[in-house]
């Protein structure tokens, strides 16, 4: 069985028609190559990882294979989330790469009789405990005022994880120390490598949990979460005013290549900040590249550029020393 | 022997100083990193290349050792050309890695007597005959009027030269193919592959010889020979009521992530066109990566991301639109 190219809208309507008694499933829903920005065709084309094999148990499926989301043609299967459903059987649902789904679908399209086997020995093993690792710079003028720069230590099992989000860590530290070098710390600045963000965001969840006991004042959260690539901007997700506040700086961040601010999601480990009235920020990248390495076996150290990993962090630590200095 | 770091305008007044009789010089003149776009630091630190070996044969020298113009520490030599001058003896000069650089540089700052020798098979040999290789697609209403679309068939004898310029000239076919895909060929368009830019750039001249006898009339031309990267913007060599024009389509161009469109030079290649009036224009790409693959042994295949070289052709693609349906 193959699913037709259909708007992710539909798509889950159009499976719920699918009888699947007995059948191994294969979504084959490619990423929309046409989409400037990446992480677009990310958020559509990711459901049939997220809930495909839920479904496909729903209607009788014994297994899922799908389409790895990479634009690219290429070698590499891409893991990621998949979220099933407690009503129905935990079926083994396994991403293969854009190339073998490639040959996988021009074979059924062929008309041949297909047999698929395969064999998995993933399992989800129960909760250990872990630690977010935080380093602070207490502020000079407003030690109260927290500004919280971050990206997350885990990774998927493929490779070190050197992009997703091994950049975001790095970055987050060197925001710390170029600020500390020059002086610029007015507010307490803290740098956080978030534990777990891949799997259920424990290490942000805990994050908020401890300001909230120890009442603190969150005043702004930036995260980098979308490797380390040459920056070009920032989502922001926050109240109107403080936006308007932060345009404002856009004449200093154009002079730096900085052309693409606007509102949008901050980031996963930091979003949880927004309940205590957290201003939030995401660094954007140039997304081009990203789903070359994402959840694979290419995200690893030789595939991050040192220029481009810092002049994403110098772009992080001038909107957080204007920030710090000039509050929001 | 070893330059401290000193601007390039007083680089030679200094060299001229020293007295090289029967040694080797090394020129360890590092590209600036702090600058945000890597060819303003290429422009700077090159004299050393080009004029560099010149000059201390003038002095005395017996062979160069340059510094080569990479930005981070590397293991591979960058090559490029150096210019000798004719009254003084063409004496051997090679590029070595920035990792070696350094690590000659630190053996001289310790004040140990240095013994270097190399031996280099280097030679110019007389001109062989080349050529352009050039598609062209008529205008459907202004035939008479041509637009040049062109990145250089050459490269440096260490790799494939896939950035510099096999991207350029994939690039240039790709405008003419989308163009005449979409049916937007209103004046006539022709792709370029020029001949030995990297040398003497004879490819050009002949291509302007061409266009002279022809009497034909250029009415732009644009060249990518900055790298399959991310695009930009352009850059402008043309009279300011044309550029005003192409401002006039930022609005369009900022659409597609183009913001930094301004005065600049086209590309060597298209720069003689200037002679007959052609209004010339190059493709500003994303320059992080750039002096990690220059003239050096990664220069390859693998080392071009598919989306950013599609990327550069659509913007390219978009302005020889623009240029081809509402003229200058």
């Amino acid at each position: 069985m193959e699913c037709v190219r259909i708007s992710s809208k539909i798509f889950l309507t159009v499976a719920e028609s699918f009888d699947c008694k007995g059948k191994i499933v294969f979504f084959n829903f490619r990423m929309n190559p046409t989409y400037l920005r990446t992480f677009q065709a990310y958020g559509e084309s990711g459901i049939a990882r997220r809930k495909g094999p839920a479904q496909a148990a729903k209607n009788g499926a014994v297994g899922v294979m799908v389409r790895s989301l990479a634009i690219n043609l290429n070698d590499h299967p891409h893991t990621g989330t998949t979220v099933y459903n407690d009503s129905f059987p935990k079926i083994p649902a396994v991403a293969i790469s854009t190339n073998d789904a490639e040959f996988l679908s021009n074979v059924l399209k062929s008309g041949k009789t297909v047999q698929a086997v395969f064999e998995t020995s993933c399992k989800q093993l129960p909760d250990v405990k872990g630690y977010n690792v935080i380093g602070e710079i207490k502020g000079s003028k407003f030690p109260a005022e927290i500004i919280t720069v971050g990206g997350h230590l885990d990774s998927w099992d493929l490779a070190e994880g050197a992009n997703d989000d091994g950049s975001g860590v790095v970055q987050s530290i060197e925001v710390l120390r170029s600020l500390k070098h020059l002086g610029l710390t007015s507010r307490t600045i803290r740098a956080v490598a978030f534990a777990n963000e891949e799997i259920s965001g424990t290490g942000a969840k805990a994050y908020l949990a401890e300001a909230k006991r120890n009442n603190e004042q969150h005043v702004f959260a930036i995260e980098s979460d979308a490797g380390g690539f040459t920056p070009r901007g920032f989502r922001l997700e926050m109240e109107e005013a403080k936006m308007q506040k932060i345009y404002s700086w856009n004449t200093i961040l154009n002079t730096y290549g900085l052309y693409e601010t606007s509102a949008g999601g901050s980031g996963a480990d930091v979003a949880p900040l927004k309940e205590i009235g957290t201003a939030l920020a995401g660094l954007n990248t140039d997304s081009q590249r990203y789903f070359d390495i994402h959840h694979a076996a290419t995200d690893v150290f030789e595939n991050v550029s040192e220029r481009e990993l810092n002049y994403g962090a110098a772009a992080m630590a001038a909107l957080v020393f204007l920030v710090s200095e000039h509050g929001l």
